[in-house]
């Protein structure tokens, strides 16, 4: 039903349990696309609902069957319009999914696959989102979790891990290091990886982001989407989502996508900006977008081909303004986003001061994770003084405040 | 369409927008039950969707129009079969609401009924997730936020509160001069009250959680529900959600409503356990479960009343099996509860060692809050030694892990 093709040098392998990367052009040129022929594929618009969960998906996913309990997808899209002078801005809001942040998606197709392909154990290194994720999603089910994490992850991070009941490996090293001993070990005691950009499958889990956001807006897509972005897969994920439906003569039009780095994690900006032939330029992150601080990003390839070809490009933001985005979209829209999913949003005001957008445009924003996952962003920006609980003094404050 | 009837006395008023308690009763005995006239509502089965938020039940809640931008409720049931035992265990987790808590349901009626009266500002004392709440639906709105808190607030809620934009007032005192002067204050400056048990509305909108259950258990409603107490306003709604239910013919009985109480914050189960009349006995809290760390709950005497019609009572348990009860549930079910939603659980388990649940039941717990909104409870409990990143010392460590 599906065939793999490596994004550089467009080998088409048939898909086997330990197939992950191109074996000619290795883990990072030779991440691999799952390509249907979608001929094969019957499915018309209505046979998507609007409160669909990403199950309804299968029949342009790469599984045989979805073996997931919890409710992953069918997360909000709101409409605010003449926003920032722009007719109509939606907000794509994934902080609601079980984890509350987008990398649901993934795992809940790695573990499926994990299902299909007869392993009884999944595993990852992270130090984020995607751990808390797999072991969220697999607690119900009998896999078993292995995660592999740096020593120096936040406690809280931590103690998540070991609520959802993973197996948790505490690596005496750097994150660089816990990744590479977690996949000598899968490999060798035949586990399956749920490892970003080396499973080619996460990045089919992801697209359906980008599908649900069509489905919701009654096939009509936006002609413009702002999402942040890390290792690349999440970014590469929502063109591959807009052309699957595209291919399926579902949409008219694939939007261009605006990829978001901060400026302290600009790896995929500056690949992109060197222009082709693409080549990975590595770099020591810094920045308080946790889940976007990525120095040797896995999908470099893939989202900065899939951006060219959307037509898009890549800007970045800076800290003061992933801070000041955190603010700002809460109190406009009500979402509170962690620093990762603000950065598309500050992304977008920096497009909209760039005069990048029309007025007459459609915008739709991706917020990829729950502000209540990383809380040390916003904590510093308060200061207030207690007031005596005294009917006058606080009288006093409030018209203070008001004026 | 509707009228307020003291819950003690038992007279009948009119709505009005600055009726919230009994004139004669006081606000502790005096809080108000929204009673509808049942042949005025004309509603049937297929009225309502497995996949609707909370504006799907306008027709019986006492707002003239639904004024909320984000999606309350439609949050998910699981069902697991022969769960200990028992044939069918449905958990019902609001932690996927907009700020992740069951609150969101409340707030949302708060503010229709804000804007129903014209007010331009609204109001509440809170330490947590009413105050959280409150700030996340009323951010995208026109209406001012006043939020008043005490001093000894945690710096993380105190930031969240920042974020959504609302006016924080952090009172030189406890928890009980803050809500004292709020009202002080709210009444003087006409502000509407979203304070919890004094506003009748509040109810209401957190009925709608029953109702949902109902809904999309097609109407087959469990036998035994388990819910977490703290004022006693969430248990008293879930009786009041089956009770209208019952009472528009979709659904043929009310099922038994067990209140599961923190033993440090037992108030209402003291004040059942003394029998009627129902006489507020109040104490100093002492628990780890935020949320129902209540002392002097408000909705005491509608709580007692509403559980004994059910059939239901109320059980205690410690912050231990409270503690135990989020590892178990997480790990089992895939939900990451807080520790005021996981008491819940803790209280099924309770009922299993006292032999109060038969096999043949089918039980319903509510999972209040998302588990980010308080990770201090289960972080102490980690305890985990780094390992070097040597293929050989990782090998071993999991051989261990695996026996």
């Amino acid at each position: 039903m599906y065939k793999l093709k490596c994004i550089t040098c467009g080998t088409i392998y048939d898909p086997e349990p330990n197939m992950y990367t191109c074996p000619k052009c290795g883990e990072r040129y030779g991440t691999l696309e799952v390509i249907f022929n979608y001929d094969l594929i019957n499915v018309k618009k209505s046979d998507f609902d609007k409160h669909g969960d990403i199950s309804q998906f299968s029949k342009i996913l790469p599984i045989t069957e979805y073996k997931v309990k919890q409710v992953v997808g069918n997360t909000p899209t709101y409409e605010f319009k003449n926003y920032y002078g722009i007719k109509k801005v939606f907000f794509k809001y994934d902080g609601t999914n079980p984890t509350s942040s987008y990398k649901d998606r993934a795992s809940a197709i790695a573990i499926s696959k994990a299902y299909e392909y007869g392993y009884d154990t999944i595993y990852c290194a992270s130090t984020g989102n995607a751990a808390s994720s797999l072991a969220g999603l697999s607690a119900p089910t009998d896999l078993k979790t292995f995660i592999f994490v740096p020593k120096n992850i936040p406690i809280a991070k931590l103690a998540q891990l070991h609520v959802f009941g993973a197996n948790v490996i505490l690596v005496d090293g750097n994150y660089d290091q816990a990744f590479d001993i977690s996949t000598k070990v899968g490999k060798k005691l035949n586990w399956y990886s749920r490892n970003s950009a080396i499973n080619p499958y996460l990045l089919e889990g992801k697209k359906t982001g980008a599908m649900e956001l069509a489905v919701q807006l009654d096939f009509e897509v936006p002609d413009i989407v702002f999402v942040s972005a890390g290792d690349g897969t999440v970014i590469s994920s929502i063109y591959k989502g807009f052309y699957d439906f595209y291919n399926l003569n579902l949409i008219q039009k694939i939007p261009k996508i605006i990829g978001i780095q901060a400026k302290g994690a600009d790896a995929i900006a500056k690949t992109f900006s060197n222009g082709k032939p693409y080549t990975p330029v590595d770099i020591i992150p810094n920045t308080i977008a946790d889940s976007i601080s990525v120095g040797k990003p896995r999908d470099v390839i893939k989202a900065c081909k899939y951006v060219e070809k959307s037509g898009g490009t890549f800007l970045t933001v800076n800290d003061e303004e992933i801070k000041t985005a955190i603010f700002e979209l809460a109190k406009n829209t009500g979402i509170f986003a962690e620093p990762a999913g603000a950065a598309a949003y500050a992304g977008f005001k920096k497009a909209i001061s760039m005069d990048l957008l029309k007025k007459e445009d459609t915008v739709a924003i991706f917020i990829t994770g729950n502000g209540l996952k990383d809380i040390k962003a916003v904590q510093d920006n308060i200061k207030i003084n207690p007031i005596p609980p005294v009917f006058e003094k606080i009288i006093e404050y409030i018209n203070g405040v008001k004026k």
